[in-house]
């Protein structure tokens, strides 16, 4: 079984502050939300965590392995060196989109995402040291099959990206439905995956179904860890080990020595 | 008319680099990739263009107005700075994606994106100041009607994520195949087009296409210009008006005084 | 008696990098040296440690806290993320000018910072938690007395500098050869020191000897704990104290609760 | 005749911001500080304009050939980005300090530094394009013989650090008083200078002042041109013909197409 730490990040009051007193600059914003999303993804990736940019102005990350003391002092470093400031709910549990639910709830009890007076709210649940398991990350890590010479190399860049966008669409939702996982884009051709206990069957079903659905032909690593880097890097391996054999679906084990956490 | 200049930004034999010698960590690629567009933000935007992250391995950008040595520059400059190099293919047309079909064959014809011989190629045709009119650019900045209230104050993020997803799935589609129209997601409930010359009534029939195929509904703001930020930062504008009046589509008109190039 | 863990931290072979194969762009040089050393300060500072950015191709941290795993993670990280590579040597004193000594042999051992075979070298001893204690690191944090109304709003800002500089100079020698202590400037018109175990009336000596040989006046807040954030953190408090009391020196004594190394 | 246009940059009321309501991070204020110079330095640099970290609250630049549009943009987009924001004075002068002077009055008149309500002043005068010549910037590029093999590779970082310092310190004074040019140190071993017209036995004489005082090897590459990329770059290529040669000192001419800002 499974135990995600799911983390819901969102920008506190972001939309209104994007047009106060004028609209400000698109291209300011972009540089202000991927920074943000950079700094992120440095402070919660150096301590093995995953987080996703999803919407920018919200964000999604699995901080398995991070605690409260973390979370606060990375709203707190947020806050020192952002014209803006982050919110963050907490939520655990077997299957990621709940988790995430109660991540959310956390944030929505406090009040409104466009609430002035709502700000630096630290919300919710960690995973405390002692409830941990070699198993309770599984991290799937999907490519689209030959996409360079299939559309990068051949259509215009928005023909590509509109094949990649509709296998991702299709992904994203059967997994949420079918089994609560939660799937990103992270650029490329690559989506990665928070999942419940999942099988190779399970994952062979996801596959065709995408490939029904929009005509888009995947493969996918799977690793299983105590931690999001440990069970990502595994599924990165797992993932080359579909290349090499031309197979669609490879597992990685969990790692025996959970105790390390660089590799 | 519009005569749009669109810029190919292709990182060099990315997907190789990622995995060689081993897979790198994830979040360091993620903060390499969104540390790259924010750069590449900053250069194009500040002279008035806009780049979208797109896939991040290839990015799209509007660069009207941006020549051949704004183009060597900034490719000089991501070289001295990163560790990938980056190949800039440009195209030029009336219909956004026309201009883009010419922007990513530059690329094309100079090898494979996986090509480790191919580096900073440098491609393509740049609008002469003197072909340069007040009308070159049409951008439409649309967003989704209290999405706010609607999903992230009430679903758990990712599945307000999937409203917004399906939403701009629909439009994206939409606007290729009606009009040739390039659409981005831009964070939040954002999504920027850069539109062929369209008028009220086909943004209309645009919105009204979205509803009917993803339910969700949108509003747009368009702006006319010589270049990208002046067009973009009307169609802000008139997305507020959007706002206020509880309207669908505002359009501006183009500005007279071209020769004002920030605000 | 205090217990400094000191790294150095050398960019590879990187003046013959900077001008190979001809000079690169002065000012795209100053963004990667300062980002890495934002990058560094994140990193180390996010585990309460700190980093100077002294040479910028040689910078120097105090890492009580940070063992050989963060290191390597630290170094693994920038490998990954910028054209070039760190190498970091580690040594522990009570004499932090010994710490330092030691932290260089270890690389100085490996071969010259100009030699192109010798990368990412990983050197040297790290304090374990077993023998870490709460006074191990002392830190003064010092600011000259009124320097903006008497240099910032007075002279043009090269003549402040100079004064600044001066008084720097004047206190980085004298700490270092009285008592081995490390001085850097951080900014505006602040130095911080890492300092071996030194009482009040050593603070009151250095200040006297700056302002007789350089005629600047400064004042000092001393912090002293298991870690450089605390300890700094303790310092600039006890800088506000002076600055309320009109004081010279302040000394805060250090904290009983070790165990928070967040405040 | 040099015709040097200078810019000072300074942060507003910083340093009541730093400590309000409490002292932050150290960490996070150098986070900030080196990334808001770098910043800078890609917007100024990418312009061929040069900026220098100085004191980082009060940064210097040379800034010939953007004009105050160019100066506009720069202090909205920091603006819209960092939690602090940016007041700039411009002035001119045959000699730099006389124009740093200028620059630096003009922020003094409207206010203190720490003045709360003194926010994102422009000030000043910038050289029109009819005003400019090929002549006009004067860089010089110091470095230290043999830094590594005497010191890097010898001694302590700090022992080093305080050898390149007493070298620097002696230069910037004397350059200082003696001829009005502005020093900075830029990392490593190098110092760049904006000078006025000085010719080689001017350079010749400050070099054997650094050594007579500090005891400090340097040479120096020269480059004259009507902005200060190019100057700077030609200073790099005349010092790599110091290198080559043996020679401490070496003038490039003004390149005769100054059209080229790129090379």
């Amino acid at each position: 079984m499974t135990n995600s730490q799911l983390t819901l990040i969102q920008i506190d009051n972001y939309g209104p502050w994007t047009v106060t007193p004028e609209p400000r600059r698109e291209m300011d914003l972009q540089t202000l939300q991927s920074r943000l999303f950079a700094d992120l993804a440095q402070f919660v990736g150096s301590r093995d965590g995953y987080v996703f940019f999803t919407r920018f102005d919200n964000m999604v990350a699995i901080t398995n392995g991070l605690d409260k003391d973390d979370h606060q002092l990375l709203q707190e470093s947020i806050g020192n060196r952002y014209p803006v400031t982050i919110s963050l709910g907490t939520g655990t549990d077997a299957s990621p989109v709940e988790a995430l639910e109660a991540a959310t709830a956390g944030l929505q009890r406090a009040g409104s995402a466009q609430d002035g007076d709502r700000r630096e709210v630290l919300a919710g649940e960690y995973l405390s040291e002692s409830r941990r398991t070699p198993s309770d990350v599984q991290i799937a890590h999907f490519d689209v099959n030959d996409a360079t010479g299939k559309y990068t190399d051949r259509l215009n860049e928005f023909d590509s990206f509109i094949q990649i966008e509709q296998g991702y669409a299709a992904l994203m939702q059967y997994l949420r439905e079918e089994y609560g996982g939660l799937s990103f884009f992270v650029g490329g051709d690559n989506i990665i995956s928070i999942c419940p206990a999942m099988d190779e069957a399970d994952y062979r079903d996801a596959i065709s179904h995408v490939e029904a659905e929009a005509g888009v032909e995947l493969k996918v690593g799977v690793g299983i860890a105590e931690n999001p880097h440990v069970a990502g890097m595994d599924a990165k391996h797992a993932l080359e080990e579909c290349r090499h054999h031309g197979t669609d679906v490879e597992m990685e084990l969990p790692t025996e020595d959970v105790g390390i956490t660089t590799d």
